[in-house]
């Protein structure tokens, strides 16, 4: 059975190695009228909250072991009583009146290792780069910016981000890394000193192979980081 | 009208200048039993989560203008199920078969700023050592424990703590504080070496007033520590 009023919405960053995008999908309502949302929908009787996020994104978009955070609880009463959500939720919902508390999960990954596709109510699932993300179903877009602001303060204090470089990068690739993340260019030279001084990385005696221009020498993230554990 | 599948809990730290305490309120299910529980109950259709919060945490435990931080979901479903509730639940809950998601959240403050008082369902209202906390209703002990450990953290991150300490304050107050959160004794030397490294505080050019032995230096808050930036 199907709970109404209670769902989880997904906010899933891919950084492909150059930007970050967030996974969106694609929605129909009667109408026809396309409207994009996080993927997202109600739980069930029998499942956790944890479980039901990993349900809905699998049915969503086909991802599968993807390791989900909860990142907040959105309860405003008005959440789905958007005029732009009605038809959809007459078209979806059993009783599309049902205030609705969602709760939010987010899960950042290399997006070379996952390969979405829409399934369920959802036609079509996507990237789309962090910066002008659309208008989303209801109060999505504040879902999304939530995530987005508790990613990079998890990025600030070193929690996340060391999946998504190999295990051992220059610091080019450490730079466009922090540059996706924070949606900013960063002066080359402070952002290396920033780096060093705070000993987020280590420097080996090794440098790139196969490469035209000079070899960059490679690093690898410090395991024993200090201060800013969990 | 009350939303059967959704309520809040509140996880409220009192500092008392020595220790850190969690307020709990005590309850009578029909047989007269005794249970212990985090002030909490369902919200109610037309107020947001943390609004919810507010009302519940006023109603049970007296207590207005505190600052609540929302602190995590929980939706185990069968976490309104174990059978030392089912008494409770069916005193209380007009649907005692719901299955309910909660919200928490958490605060902490002076406990000697505010002077909580039970009512509605609470029969007392106490301010109990965050160490040794006694079994507490449904999965409270659970939230209980999340809230703390978030609580630990914010305090490493320094986004906390400050406002328990009076503007100007001496090293042994600094680290009763730091003792009391972390739960632990921390040694004198080492806790002063790191406090100075990281530039968590400054010195000022004065000391304490008014003390039989040999006043200790006052020291304020950096407002400018580095890096650890929300």
């Amino acid at each position: 059975m199907v709970n109404p009023n209670v769902s989880v919405d997904c906010v899933v960053f891919g950084f492909d190695g150059d930007g970050l995008n967030v996974l969106l999908i694609e929605q129909k309502d009667v109408g026809q009228r396309i409207r994009l949302a996080l993927p997202g929908d109600l739980v069930l009787d029998e499942e956790s909250l944890h479980e039901a996020a990993q349900r809905v994104l699998w049915e969503l978009t086909g991802l599968e072991g993807v390791y989900l955070h909860q990142c907040g609880a959105f309860g405003d009463p008005n959440r789905v009583r958007d005029v732009k959500d009605l038809a959809w939720l007459q078209s979806y919902r059993e009783n599309p009146q049902a205030r609705v508390i969602t709760v939010a999960y987010f899960a950042l990954l290399k997006s070379e290792d996952f390969n979405p596709h829409a399934s369920s109510f959802a036609e079509r699932v996507f990237w789309h780069p962090v910066y002008q993300v659309p208008e989303l179903a209801f109060d999505h877009n504040a879902i999304f910016s939530q995530a987005l602001r508790i990613l990079r303060k998890e990025m600030r204090h070193r929690q996340v981000g060391h999946e998504l470089l190999p295990e051992k990068f220059t610091l080019s690739q450490l730079q466009t890394l922090h540059e996706a993340i924070f949606g900013e260019m960063l002066d080359k030279r402070n952002f290396r000193k920033k780096i060093i001084k705070e000993m987020w990385v280590l420097p080996l005696e090794e440098k790139q192979k196969g490469v035209v221009h000079k070899p960059a020498r490679l690093y690898e993230i410090n395991a024993n980081t200090p201060v800013l554990e969990e």
